[in-house]
């Protein structure tokens, strides 16, 4: 199987509050698999991976490297569930490392994977998962849908980027490394997909539908290239 | 060690939705190791386990096998939250079955648990948790801090036990096997404490200085006798 | 593949004692599987089992998790040989949890297992496994051939039962638990058969063809309703 | 731990025959390890692996690999055997492999082996861990108790031999390849005794007190001289 | 798959110096597999391992069992090469076992592994893993291409041999145990290739294509008979 | 154990061109180890990783994550020739991920590591490594012993730096992602630092004796303040 059928998804933990999204996401999965796509899926942690990571703080927890292994198990938790909606084509346990991975997609449709190491976000798991799978496609199902030249949380006048260069990126990005607060792809991450040309596509969580528009050569949000 | 050194501690779910109560347990826990005990916990699966299958069947999930299997993984999330909280005293990781849980608390003071198999209470994994391990203490933390009759939710005038022996309690206890709805021990479990002589105290989540009632020969709630 | 066309089997202790017996196993396992059907098979300890357990006692050994633990590494060698028995198409390995039996099963057109967790008989080991991998059809090989309305062995007017729901043989049963000695499926196993739709055929192990009988809608011993 | 501490025993298999043997090899094993020596043992077949091995021709296995593994699997249930008298001193488990023995005999004062890879003679493993463990000792507890010039049962007038060294002993032997009849060390085991300058104590199984003959710079049998 | 269809390669570890020797096995293992076999390749461990145990030397390592672990890790170095560059036909990780080998086969067209075990050639590795698979070709791509009377690289003279029986080349072959220098198969693997029927082909590491010349009846060096 | 009693100590892959060096390393740390400490050693790859990633290029590889994966191999067997000079105080094997790091720590007062995952240089891991185990020290034994202003090797007049913030450094470092080619701390790896409180000691590898110095409050080298 060539790398360009195997598809690289990031869905944000925001997706795992709702039934519903869960349901046509795994809808779209599957009908992805139809066509003869592998995939490999990186949940976030979202909402749960915050509220351990607080209760273990105000628990008296420390350490960085605990609190963010807290959060990996808890989007572990979040890929477990979507691996158990998409049995029996998935790997039937969340892997722990990408030779794990690559050794599970070789067998498998699917697999979903959570958090791979402290202090790294899943956004850039999954450009390492789509390195070691020798794809060229991410998919980022994300809370915002677009790549913003600010945070648009906090300003209202933050304009949405159609396309924008891996490396242009890199200069955009000032992120900080706070355990459950990781929005976006790091500059490792970005290093990666500029040196394996991995692009990647950054989309709304609420359109799991994206993906064809992606396969279509469409752009359903904002385009990263790996230059 | 002797068997009567370790004590099997088995912590409702409900525990989780308070960081103090955590905090106070943790360092409960932490005076018992500080006076030479060993102990092993099994974390309830509680509100996270119950949202997880909750958001599983909305989705489509129909198995009892993977309904199972989530409300088992998100006990262990609890469980790593509290095994966290205990380094460097405790096993890094949560067991996924018995022959590690004896093999960790060889070489740790402390050992978290979640569920083990399908189909099980996690009150029961503390028994069997028990006879591996050779302990004949298992301490139930519950949500309502004792035996009852009948199910005290229901029938208001549900009458507290002080002290049950196993088979009686076995012709007393009419369970559900429904996914995340064990609250009892099931007969296998208390066959197991019977067979072994593993005694078990029932008390409340809300006061962690039970188990100092306990080695002081007191009774803080209920004794399940293993005859 | 839909878990009608998974089937498990579960072959008692006993059969081991006899190397044609276990010859014609084999072979109609084998065309079994040329039928396209996926087996789990689950190789009960028997005699071994009870050697071995029978040995530890009089050199001293007193824990039942221990006794327990050996008996099921004596059925995981009665596991062991069937496995090479069915090589290329097996499995290469004894699994010791229902993952990795799951896990197989997705790979291999047939797995071999032995006891998995103390205190549970293997006949139960059955029923969990045919939940893990959604079959709801477990074909019992046992000594007796059909569920009696008592022990025959002890009461020379016991009754044959045809069928029954497993509701009421949970009534019907009264176990023990000492290591070694489990010959029925427990009330946890028949609770699980309840809630997944399972149909257990009780047969003899000296008919290996009864499975042809099953497949084609026919009775060869007793029928377990999952009701 | 200097490796003069660490002793290797290799017990035959056919002590499994009798639990009073057992026993009393157990008894003698907590005594060693009271004066503070560690111990690795390696537990031969005997009688359960020629019966399985058999049992697996006659159903039709014809390989080798797989007779050799049959044989490896029900040495390994002796040495869980007697692993699970000597809890809780024994590393939990039997090793599969000489790093898993190395590392478990760096935590537990004793480690019970079976069969590591098919074609080599259990007697061949003992030589092979000693090694592995830096130590210098091998006791073999055998069912002839000493080497003879030739084979006792055959020959009425074999003659016993009280020393040898091992490159004398390697120019005797002549052994076959056949599963489940290994008798003695291979060449390449002797090889490794030479060459590491491991000393193998040959005795009865019947006498375990020999051991301490052996600490006492005795011989209760036949000395293998590693030149 | 009958074993007839698995080809057994050992590829010596002077191999590796080479990357145009490197590519053209490689493609011709390509070639071979397009060919509907399945192979297992075994790599030496040459240059990279005589140094990493040279060095470990004279930094004061004395173990013979860590120096041959040390070689052994190297040799597995050179598998992962190899590996590397048959993805995604190949076993994405360098098994540590038999077990593991006979696994990964049943999974992918081809598998690379290093030494096993210390003390062992990763020539007598080949016969091994050819007796685990029911392959009866071994093709030994060595350094010198033939099996001669006595060591050509001392003696001007040694003569070529075309054919030889295994239990000829036993009595010929006198082999050191040292690390690093095993050169020739021992006399257990030979014997188990006498026992399982394996044919040995020795030819040289330079031409790769020697085994379409194998698999056509041909001798390109020197045809070993399971004799 | 608190964090200020172990040690991170990350060592150029140069080192293992030179046995004595090696040597005098391994003297070293057993003399930090008598005094008490625990140290995790991160072992470069070096020259036998540029050689290997070298090969397998000429050889046809193009995939960044097999030509990383080849360079973290060749880092391991650097890790396990150093483990195998600290038996029996170091843990046996080379662990693959954090996780093993951790509880590898916990049995044994050193542990070896090599790479961790692709994209990431060596001294990163023992950034990683450090806030894993809670130590605040990491001497990272350099080939050029200092950091510079600009790369020394190209710019005669590049100048020292005695002292400086882990978060000037980010600004000063400009870093190639190619496999074998990583020279520095990435930016992660200086943003955990930071928030993790670690100082990290630029010293050089020709000079083991630096790490006395440090304990001492002195500074052989460049000081990075986590600041």
């Amino acid at each position: 199987m060539t790398g360009r059928r195997i598809l690289i998804i990031k869905l944000t933990g925001k997706a795992f509050n709702n039934a519903e999204i869960i349901k046509s996401h795994i809808d779209t999965y599957k009908g992805i698999i139809g066509q003869g796509y592998k995939i490999a899926i990186i949940a976030g942690g979202g909402e749960i991976a915050r509220r351990y990571i607080d209760i273990a703080r105000r628990a008296g927890l420390q350490s960085n490297y605990w609190l963010d292994m807290l959060g990996i198990m808890a989007s572990r938790l979040n890929a477990y569930l979507l691996q158990s909606l998409l049995r029996p084509m998935s790997y039937p346990r969340v892997p722990a490392g990408l030779e794990e991975v690559v050794e599970g997609l070789d067998r498998y449709p699917v697999i979903v994977i959570g958090g791979l190491i402290p202090g790294q976000s899943t956004a850039s798991v999954a450009v390492e998962v789509a390195e070691a799978l020798g794809s060229q496609i991410v998919v980022d199902y994300s809370v915002i849908g677009m790549v913003y030249d600010r945070d648009p949380a906090k300003y209202p006048d933050a304009k949405p980027i159609k396309e924008i260069s891996a490396k242009e990126l890199i200069e955009l990005l000032e992120q900080s490394s706070e355990p459950g607060h990781y929005e976006f792809f790091d500059k490792k991450a970005l290093t990666l997909a500029v040196r394996s040309r991995i692009k990647i596509y950054v989309t709304s969580y609420k359109e799991p539908g994206s993906i064809w528009t992606i396969l279509s050569n469409g752009n359903p949000g904002t385009i990263i290239y790996p230059e």
